[in-house]
Formats: structure tokens, sequence, C-alpha cells
């Protein structure tokens, strides 16, 4: 393992390998049997629970219950919305039998060409045709809305090119589906689960997001608005994270759901869903992560602190292994996840290594001189700084370490966005600029087909209209055609 | 909505259609479009939510980590365990195409053709395969066990007769799987998890419940030996409500997961697997539900203490409301969830029938003379009781309630089991017995034969070989074929 950990490879020799090493190494996840589709091991599954149960509260908080509809779709319902089956109905898994039979040579099993279902079913590419066609029984009168229900679900796209986390044929997410009465309402939901996704970006993932509106061409398969959180990536690309959209009356007309208002008259319901992924966990390990692995922020650590004892003798491991449990549970009483790795059969030397590594936040170290001292040496790993602290009150220094690392990491890649971030006025420019990666801030004249062919290139599309982070509302002209332009967009490439 | 409730169908005239039309009234779940899939309303859900998190937390302090395996399996992979394909690879959904494509005649879409998969995949209806060959790289050395890894997960089962909750084609589970150095420390892996069932159901669910071994014949498919955890229902019949099971080396043979012990030799691995799934919803309903409908021990209520005001007037109506948000925020402190009913176009009578089909444990009723008094009505689910109570030191008093609660509905369910648990030591008695519903104690000879003729003549089956409960050795005489036999097993119809 010591030998693999060293062959890490280096961000700045291929990032994109790196990314791909990296993932495996640090027990994160793993290509399955079934192509594109992950194993997400234990370590990689515990940040993607912390994660849920962090979003999972907020969602609650705004008012939003957790519900579960079906993992197969017929097939019909995915060409009721026009623009959604364009988007979607692609890419999928089919389930076209619904038995297996033994084969009559013999070998193994076969489908049993009788048990052929009478429609296909779809394995759910995402689920608002079975939510609202669900949502038809429940919705009457003004009275039964809003409907606020998410899932947390798996997905199936059949994806071609496949990635970790990124992009994988099956991934988990969640997904918001709700229901008003009135535009008004259905907008504000809209804001308000971007806005969420915003904050846990910022305040749990320690990424600095921008929130905007996704071009007419970057929206979602039936829906009138997209809004966006927006990533940059250590290589400078951008990484979409979440999206949250108005869909209008689109699914309320192609599922028949019709209400009686507050003015006794019949209408469409307004519908928004919003949804997070897996993905996530690439934009994760993509912004913070370094040359020696992955770096987590302590509100996602699944280990927290992280404990190795050096020693001797038997009777030095003793003392030190007693010292250590000792901090483990005054830690523990505050709420943080410690470990103490007490193996006996490898160094410290490759502990360490192998912690950071996984991107455990902070790590202590502790001899027998340290015992005699009552010190022990204290290193973060965001910094990879090292230094020998008292142990006395060293719970509560290791309660503010976290925070610190918390905001730092949350600085350095706000830094390292902030200087990644230009204004570009000519076309010229733009493409000298797209090339060294980053966010551009160009003019654009509002068109798809400028869009169109701005991608075709240069590969960079519209990330968003930024409405905070880099709201720029002032008189231009678009980089592309010089026609007038109101506000600057972003422009980059993407994952 | 209140005709409604007065529709509910009494337990005595149908109990197979009180307990379908409760799931729906009470919100728990419904039929989806697709056949035999169901969708968990945001209420049962609610209930999932909190058996999930209770068990997941127990399973944890166990040593358990969760991860995520595919939900797609190579169909080749179901035949390489002999006895698992017997079991199991028969009614499953076949995923044979990855592509839609618009219909050439402009009707919807069509599964493309020319997108067929070499190899079929089965939606998993269990993943001991997908894991095993998983564990195959993780697995080297004694070093790397045990693995202990649970998932939640959805599964599918193209089962023909399907209820809501008790038999669905796709339905929400965790299933454990562990790996081990020894048959030693497999067997004790699946003795304890077991025991984590049954203190679930008992602690949690307020289920009185058996533990004890399925007979051979009853076992997982591919296991040595299954343990299971059997509750009896209101109307006498077994309820399998969770097992564990000890894999031996199957697995590990099918899927060539070998490693160094501490000898230095090469062995196969040791597995269990045990799982419980969204059929407890079906247990809860069952076992605890009266006419009136739902009755939910407090450990599983979304909302313990609902409130309801009684009033004529705006004023009244504030002055109810102000000292209920008052008692809210009390109990709320104290970790109790409630729900003030505020709603302004529904009669007392009618939230009060709302909220006792949905199972609420503890209902407070006030008015203004109860102001005035320093009153309130205090009404308990399970028995119906109500008694006027002073509302000083009101929260403590409801959060004893609760307590009391939790343990009369497990102690009546206990009470009911007891009534209908019997020793049969004929076949005369035993076709009479059968019929009147209950567990049957009786002598079995241990042969499949009889087993089997036992279930024909009279559709009873063993539950279990009890090892707590009902442990009786004790020498005596088959029920159906005379012969010797060494100790009373479980004999009950069942779900």
């Amino acid at each position: 393992m010591a030998k693999e950990l060293k062959d890490l490879t280096k961000r700045a020799d291929n990032y994109s390998q790196w990314y791909n090493e990296l993932v495996v190494k640090a027990d994160l996840a793993e290509q399955s049997a079934v192509r594109g589709c992950m194993v997400i091991k234990p370590y990689g599954y515990a940040i993607w629970e912390k994660m849920q149960r962090q979003l999972d509260d907020m969602f609650k908080a705004t008012g939003v219950q957790n519900a579960y509809f079906p993992l197969l779709i017929p097939k019909s319902f995915l060409s009721r919305e026009a623009d959604h089956v364009e988007g979607f109905a692609k890419e999928c898994a089919v389930v076209t039998h619904y038995r297996l039979m033994n084969d009559p040579n013999g070998k193994g099993v076969v489908v049993d060409p009788e048990a052929k279902l009478e429609e296909e079913l779809i394995v759910r590419p995402t689920s608002e045709t079975n939510i609202w066609n669900t949502y038809k029984n429940w919705i009457h009168s003004w009275r039964d809305l809003p409907i606020l229900c998410n899932q947390w679900a798996n997905v199936v796209r059949w994806e071609m090119r496949t990635r970790l986390f990124l992009r994988t044929a099956e991934f988990l997410w969640q997904e918001g589906h709700t229901a008003h009465a009135t535009a008004e309402e259905a907008e504000a939901e809209k804001q308000r689960m971007v806005e969420v996704y915003a904050r846990f970006a910022r305040e749990v993932m320690a990424l600095p997001v921008v929130v905007g509106h996704k071009s007419p061409g970057e929206r979602f398969a039936g829906a009138i608005d997209t809004m966006t959180i927006e990533a940059m990536i250590q290589d400078g690309k951008a990484l979409q994270a979440g999206t949250s959209h108005f869909l209008g009356q689109n699914f309320a007309k192609s599922f028949d759901v019709q209400f009686t208002n507050k003015e006794g008259k019949q209408d469409y319901v307004w519908a928004t869903s919003w949804g997070v992924s897996t993905r996530l966990m690439g934009a994760l390990i993509m912004a913070h992560g370094d040359d020696n692995g992955l770096v987590l922020p302590p509100a996602l650590a699944p280990i927290q602190v992280v404990m190795v004892p050096i020693y001797k003798s038997d009777e030095e491991r003793n003392l030190v292994l007693d010292k250590m449990y000792e901090v483990k549970k005054a830690l523990e009483a505050k709420g943080h996840s410690v470990e103490v790795d007490d193996r006996d059969n490898l160094r410290p030397g490759f502990k360490f290594a192998e912690w950071e590594l996984k991107g455990v936040p902070v790590r202590l170290a502790m001899g027998p001189r340290d015992l005699q001292n009552g010190t022990v040496e204290v290193a973060r790993r965001d910094t990879l700084e090292k230094i020998t602290e008292p142990l006395e009150g060293l719970d509560e220094r290791i309660i503010g370490l976290l925070d610190d690392i918390q905001k730092s990491i949350y600085q350095r890649a706000f830094d390292f966005r902030a200087a990644n971030v230009r204004k570009v006025d000519t076309w010229e420019e733009f493409k000298e600029e797209i090339e060294k990666g980053g966010f551009l801030l160009c003019h654009w004249d509002g068109t798809a087909e400028t869009e169109a062919k701005i991608q075709e290139e240069t590969k960079a599309t519209i990330r968003c209209i930024p409405v905070d982070s880099f709201v720029m509302e002032e008189e231009g002209k678009c980089v592309y055609s010089g026609k007038p332009s109101h506000q600057r967009v972003i422009f980059a490439r993407s994952y």
C-alpha cells in the first residue's frame, strides 16, 4: 500500500488520472461488473451519508417531506411531455421481460421468451412522469397544495462515457418534486431550493459556488427555468453541482393535474423539481484534493481526527494508547468522530500516508516522549502543517482547529476561483483565455445560435447567468456577435 | 373524508379488506401505474424512515458500515450459485435494451432494436452475487476480515399476487452482507443480527416475535442456516419479519473468494446475509391496528402528540392556539414530535377521526373552558381512553404516557399471542386447530416429506424451530408421522 500511495499521479502531470486513481485508492468507489455502474465503498458511502443527512435536515426545515415512487416507469409515460422525451428518453435501461428460465441446454439461465411484458418498462432516469401521474390523484383543491415531496433514490441513464461519481450509468440522488397553486409560489420554491443547495455547498462542502440561471439551451428537459450551482474545479473547469427547475404547468398539463383554485375555478398545477446526486462526491474530491490525496472538510469527514501511536515496546504502546482513548472519549463526547489507529502490523509512516490519502482533517501522533512532556503532535491535512501542542486543553483546541480547517478549505477554493475568473470582451481574447481554463465573464447576445457557435469553436458553454457572486448587469456587446447585451454570463469548459 | 373514515371495513368482517383499505386511507401507500409497484406516501415513508434510522444505529453499534452496490446484475452471475439460482432467478425484471427512439410512425417512443445488450441485466432481487463478485477484490488476507457491509436499497421480484407493503414487485429493504475468516465468526454474526432484529421488533415496533431457525425447506436459497423473527398478526397468521442467514462458503466458492488465513493457508471466506424490508410496515399495521385505524407505537409515530383546538370565535381560537404552541414547544424541547391541527375548515370531530385513523398515540383537545380551568383533554389512541388533566406539569405526564403506550401496545400483542399458541399432539387435533389460526407447537420428525405433506393438507408451514419464547426441548412423536422428535416447532399459516 505504501508503494501504491506514492504512485498517486500528480495533479499537474495528469489531473484526470489523478482523480481516477484517487477515487479508487482512497476507498471511495470502484467500477462494478456492469459497465458504468459503480460500487460505492464504505468510506465513500460514509461521506455520502453525511451529505444526505445534512441536506435532508435542510430540506425538512423548509417543510419538505420524503416519499418513495417506483423505480419502473411505463414507456408510454415518457412520451407524454414532449420536451421531456426529447431530453431524456433515449439512453435508458429498458425492461422487456419478467422471468428467467433454466437454459434448455443446461447452461445457466436464459430469458423466458413467454414472459414478455405487454408494455416495456423504463428504469427511471428521473421521476417527473411517475410522480405527476401520482399527484393527479392527490390534488383536487387548492387546500391540497402545496405538495413538497422529495425522494432519495437511484436512477439509471445509459451514459456511454462514464467516470466514477461524475458520470455513471446508475447514480444515487435526491429529487424534489413540488406542486403549487400559483406560478409565484413555484418560482419561490425553485429559488428557495437552489439557495439551500448553495448554502450546503458553501457551508458543508466548503465549495464556493455561483448561483445562476441556465441559458435556454442548457435547461432541463421540460423546464421553463433552470437554476444551477456551479463550482470551479482545480483544473479550471466548471462542474454543475445541483439544479432547481421551475416546470411551469408543463407536467400538470401532460398528466392532466387540475385543481379548484380559491376562486372556485379549475386550473393546472404549477411545478418545480430539484436535485443533487453522487456527482457531489466528484466535486468534493476535485475541488479540494491534493497530490497526497483527499482533503475533506470536517463537516463531511467520516473520521475527523485520527490518532497514530508511536512506540517501540508493548509497554510504550499500552501507555500511549491509554492516553489516546482518553482523548478520543473527550472529543467524542463533544460530537466529533475519532479513530485510534492501533493496528500493530503497520509503521507510523505508512499510517500517516494512508490517512492523508483518505483526507482525515486532523492527525495526532503521540509517543512516549510526548507522554512525558504532556504534548502531542498535531498535523492538519489541508496545509500539511505540524505543530506540537500541550495535552492540557487539547480537545477544545482540536474543535477550534476543525472549525478553522473548514473555513480555510473554503477560503482556498474561493481564492483559487477568484484568481481564475476574468472578464473577456473580444473573441480573439476569448479563444486564447478559454485554453487557460477558469470562468470567463462575457457579454452574450442571448441567442441559442451564438451559444452553439461558441461551444462548437471552443467547447465552452454558458455555465450560468449569475444571480450572485458575479452579478454584473451592465451594457456591453456580445463577445461573439458584437450585438448588444445587458449582462455578463459565465462561459467555461465543464465536466 | 369523514364519510370515508366511517367506511373502514371492520376487522371482524373482513380482515384482509380492512388492511387494504387502511393502508390507503391512512395515507401510507398506494398502487402505482406499474403493476405491483407501490408509491410510499409521505406519512408512510416517515414511519419507514424512523425504522431505518433506528435499525441503522443498531447495525452501526455492532460495527457494520453502509455501502452501495449496483442495481443491475449480469444474468450470468445468477447461475453461479446453483441453489441460489433455483430459489431466485425466475421472477425478475430483465433489462435487454439500453435505448429508446422516436417511433418512426410518430407515435411516442419505441425500443431501439439496435440497442440490444450483449448480456441481459437483471434488476437485483437480492445482491449476494454482485457483492461477492466485489468482495473477491477486497479480500486477500485474514487482515481484510471481517467485512461487515449493509446497504439500504430497492429490489425487484416479479411477484404475481401483490399486496401493499406485504408483497410488492419493488420493495425497499436493507441487506447486510458479511465476510469472515471462520465459520464460528460467521455463525456468531448471523446470531447477532437476528438478535438485533428481535430487539428492534420488540422495543421499537412493540412486536413480540419468536426467534428461531427455519426448517431446511424454508431456508433462503443458498443458505446453510436461516434464522427468522416471526410475528403473530391479529388474524392469527404468522408473518416473517426478518431473516439472518449463515451462507457457509457457498458464495465464496461460487465467486472464488479465497484468503490467506493466520496459518498462511488459502481458505474460502465464510458469509452471512441478513435483511428486513418495507414488509415491516405491513407487520406494524396488522399487529396493532384496530377498527378506527392505525395504532402506532410512539417510537415509530411521525407525530406522537396531536393537538386539536376547540373554539367558536376567532378570539377563542387564538387563545387556545397560543396555549397549544406553548405546550408544543415544551414537548419538542424534550425530543417529541407534536402537531397542532389548526386547520380552520374542519370540525374537531372530523379531526379526531382522522388522527385516530393515522394512529397518533396521544391527542390533546382544548377549548376556552379548559383554558379557564387550566385543564386539557388527553386521549390515548391504544385504549381510546379520555381523561382530563391539569395543564400544570403536562409535558412530563405526556412523556410518561408515551412510554406507557409503547409498553401497553407490546403487552396487548404479547397477550394476544399467548392466547393463540397451543400445543397440539395429534393429527386430528392439528387439522381442527389450524382452522382457528394461531401458532401450533408440535413435534415434527425433521423430514422435508412430512413438512410438505402438512402444508399440502392444511396450508400450514413450519414458521421456525424456536430458540426463544417457546423453546421446548422434550421428547415426543411427530404430529403427522408419529416418528420420534426432540423438540416442538411452530406451525402456522402465514403471510
